[in-house]
């Protein structure tokens, strides 16, 4: 789709701006994962959809950054709400993406920081600051810093789904149609994989796995993995092939061949 | 149980020659982790049962290591099989437990290097080499070495199943009744989480999680392990409550509290 160009010299700007986010989320959650006195509240009186110290501090964290940084950009935090902003752009950030993975010591949550303007994802960073990964997609870069160096992202060459590997955290997906259309696809894929949070959408990015279906994301779950997908030659959409930065039922695909043969099969 | 003592040298020796024998799979590994070139061979004509040259070449190197190091005891490996000792020592060797997580990209695939004697596990490491982190159990230790640090490693306290994380690979876990007997201790307790192969196990011994439920394990897959939980002060069943290390249906708790409630809804 056409987007308003960002100079080379705003490019730099908004990187330098992302990094320092994650730069600043960092200490907080590492302060709490896998502490001996960490608690979750539930947020959800049905079931159980934790929160912790560390999802509320890391988002302080960042927005206080923010205020430094870009006061001009608004800002939408799972936990802290929205605030508005003059210049267009919009942070997206879900200061611990898998905080149930968080809770269990699990090293596959992530810090999501996602940059929006009016027509969609500009860039993004899933960052897992255990292992001292950082997937960044957006304006340019596509690149992936780790224990083990950088690399840049590119999404796996096309092949069939029969020889494709499929993730979603869930088993369950969504409803019970959802969990359905879920099963016909992965049905026929070679592999089937669960668990995973943000962290299955940065192995899409880094060319490892084929598509990640999921169901009941939200904006701030799914902004910061479309940019980084995107740059690294992938695609992201909803059930239907329509934009997913809204959240709801998201498809995220290495190639359009098999992003084809798997929407047919969840609308099959 | 009763068990041979071993002195504070030969212990010393043990853990020397583990180490060394997790040390020579690192590099193995991580020259095939997340490589372009990877390719898998399928040892399961009616499934997808998958082995690298990363599996084949670590096996590989661990035995060569053993050669050097202590050609007197006998070897049990997933990859090259069996070699008779002389010592009454067992090396219990599995050199990628998670494979298909090794094929995804997914950093909780590890390399398990256990020891055994005739009753049952002596030590165990637990090595993640993308992370660089070592679980360790057995003759007095208990610890975990990783990107943050050294240290202690200590199972949960004791909590009633409706306040428990527990853990599976597969959603399939094993035969239907096998499946229905998780789902009786999945719908009580607090959470559910899936996919992390041996991961799962070191974070019982990490005081993370409280329950690990598994259905069709081999003794490689195990024994390492058992001899990290334990240390940790956690114990490893099967599903009767018997010993654990020839495989088959294998809980790990984190005390014996969880595990009698576990066990009971089980067998229910």
């Amino acid at each position: 789709m056409p987007r308003a160009a960002f100079s080379p010299r705003e490019a730099d700007e908004l990187w330098h701006c992302a990094q320092a986010l994650a730069d600043a989320a960092r200490p907080v959650t590492l302060a709490s994962f896998r502490s001996a006195t960490l608690q979750a509240d539930n947020k959800d009186a049905g079931g159980f959809d934790p929160v912790t110290v560390a999802d509320r501090g890391a988002e302080a964290a960042i927005r206080a950054e923010l205020a430094r940084l870009r006061p001009q950009d608004a800002i939408l935090g799972e936990e802290h709400g929205t605030s508005s902003g003059t210049s267009g752009l919009t942070w997206v950030i879900d200061p611990i993406d898998g905080t149930r993975a968080f809770l269990a010591g699990t090293p596959t949550w992530g810090v999501l920081i996602g940059l929006a303007d009016r027509d969609g994802a500009v860039l993004g960073i899933i960052d897992q600051p255990f292992i001292g990964e950082r997937f960044r997609g957006g304006l340019g870069v596509a690149e992936v810093t780790g224990p083990h160096g950088v690399h840049p992202l590119r999404t796996r060459a096309a092949r069939p789904l029969n020889e494709a590997i499929v993730f979603t955290t869930f088993p369950e997906v969504g409803t019970p149609d959802d969990r359905a259309a879920f099963e016909r696809v992965s049905a026929r894929a070679r592999l089937t994989r669960y668990g995973m949070d943000c962290y299955a959408y940065a192995l899409v990015a880094a060319g490892q796995i084929d598509l990640v279906i999921e169901a009941g994301l939200q904006s701030y779950d799914i902004m910061a993995p479309i940019a980084v997908i995107e740059a690294a030659g992938g695609l992201v959409t909803d059930w239907r092939g329509g934009p997913a930065h809204q959240g709801g039922r998201v498809i995220a695909a290495a190639t359009p061949q098999i992003h084809a043969e798997a929407l047919a099969l969840l609308n099959g």
